[in-house]
């Protein structure tokens, strides 16, 4: 589900919303303008700017946040999803920005089986570059009125979340109530914004829109429980980036099992590689999911409500 | 000019919008209202982002930004300023933002009479209040509307001529023609977003909003002209900052007259010091301040109007 099906024909690329065509092909067109926006609007004479953001950019990543904007808009009757595309490359933006500046902060030589931009180009150019696509953000967003609420509540959220768990590796203070506060706010929060954004575009009425939100956040969390296992057991090929880094800095899903706290920085990788551990984070996540779905029993039944349905799924069926 | 004179009464200040309020008290009001909104903007539970920011935004400044939106409000008949503060919050947090991630690269250890974020919090923190600040400026102008085009394109530029700058110093490139591109993006192009935002406020003829950006666009010039040059002989007691730091990182005016292409590092200062090339770069910078005020020509004369005409002659009157 995860995996972008390549489109059939260019001219369903170019007729993708078109009522008749399925929600797969829509999507994956959409999709692929999103890639293509991104890519545009990222183009600079700062020929650092624009390669480093295209290197950041075309190494792939699940897109994970616009398809939640796309099938948040069809499931709700949205007709043109493709007139969503700057926002749908605004939310993966933000995720982008605020990966090219953790690899700062953690030391990050991989990402998505590439080089990172700190290892490429250095610190002083990773910093600019993430400030640089934080910038196309509020441009492409510009003409989008009162979605910039929306987007800028979820971008302020990972912010806070990414220094409330630096604070927690730097101050060993590492409860199950902490490490909820950090994914809620460093992930959840944007997966509900894209939820929300596609929503509003549809015109959704109150109730969807909010059903929708609660359906991003709890995948969300759900997301990043099991991206935080899979930091775990994974190893570098199959994640392609800098395994274990993530232990390495103190965080990740296990370490909320330590007590309130609790300086756990040297025992963490053994006890997080406790069989039963993970076998917890799964079942929290698998809940989490449930309740995500559970969400979406007020939207009316569609092909977009089941591939929403497929993705909160695929979120907890990635290979552990 | 570039003093704030403190307000005379509260009540003054709560009825700053009042048009038989003198032009000086309704900008001092105004300004005031500035920095409580900026403190206010950046509170957080995550103390170590409100603590940092608010330690950068205390610390002063000369606010020279807000006063271009409140001035060009002003001398296009805007009667309620106070609908202003938060655009004027905004367009300061950018420069604020900026100034916080430059002492990183940098390593600047003063700023502004204070210890930079990054030698009290570290260099992840900073990193993080740099983000913090950048979203917060999307926060506060999610309710503006076609404003947003205008900020994001001085916000891209701001970013892309700390790069060229990064990168001249890298390559050992600093022409003249470097110099003028990088000082255009990374000063003068956010003072033009700063003076539009105002004029466009006002709802003023597209020739009054042409004609304040191109006044914004050179009295920023020659504010960086000048800039540079106190920074070559100023001490660290007059500017608050880490003394020749700009110099060591091979930037300021007089690189711009050497040779193309000339690696110039370790010539700078003492090339810097000759009296004739300060001499040329301040006659430079009277010359920009005497193009920025000729665009006010079509502007109806106005006590504001005179305001915009002593900031501009303020920036070429500091000590040098």
């Amino acid at each position: 589900m995860l995996e972008i099906t390549p489109v059939r024909s260019l001219q369903e690329a170019s007729h993708a919303h078109e009522p008749h065509l399925g929600t797969q092909q829509r999507l994956n067109a959409a999709l692929a303008a999103v890639e293509a926006r991104m890519v545009e609007v990222v183009n600079s004479d700062v020929t650092v700017l624009r390669d480093a953001s295209r290197h950041i950019i075309t190494s792939g990543g699940k897109r994970i946040r616009p398809r939640l904007v796309f099938l948040s808009y069809l499931a709700l009757g949205g007709d043109d999803e493709l007139a969503t595309v700057d926002v749908a490359a605004a939310v993966e933006l933000v995720h982008t920005a605020s990966v090219v500046h953790d690899d700062i902060n953690d030391h990050g030589i991989m990402r998505r089986g590439r080089p990172s931009v700190n290892s490429i180009w250095g610190r002083t150019f990773a910093l600019l570059t993430g400030d640089f696509l934080f910038t196309k953000v509020y441009e492409l967003m510009a003409p989008f009125g009162d979605l910039n609420v929306s987007l800028a509540e979820g971008t302020v959220a990972l912010v806070e979340g990414e220094t409330l768990q630096a604070a927690a590796v730097k101050d060993g203070n590492f409860s199950r109530a902490v490490y909820y506060d950090i994914i809620a706010r460093k992930t959840a929060a944007l997966f509900r914004s894209a939820a929300d954004m596609g929503a509003q575009l549809a015109k959704g009425t109150h109730e969807q829109v909010e059903a929708l939100r609660h359906f991003g956040f709890n995948v969300g969390l759900a997301f990043q429980i099991i991206d935080d296992v899979l930091d775990i057991v994974g190893d570098e090929a199959k994640l392609g980036k800098t395994a274990h880094i993530d232990i390495e800095q103190g965080r990740g899903f296990s370490v909320a099992h330590g007590g309130e706290g609790e300086a756990l920085m040297d025992s963490v990788k053994s006890r997080m590689l406790e069989g039963d551990t993970i076998e917890q984070a799964k079942a929290q996540a698998q809940a989490l999911v449930n309740v995500a779905i559970t969400h979406l029993d007020v939207l009316p039944e569609s092909d977009a409500k089941d591939e929403l349905i497929a993705l909160a799924l695929s979120t907890i069926d990635r290979e552990l």
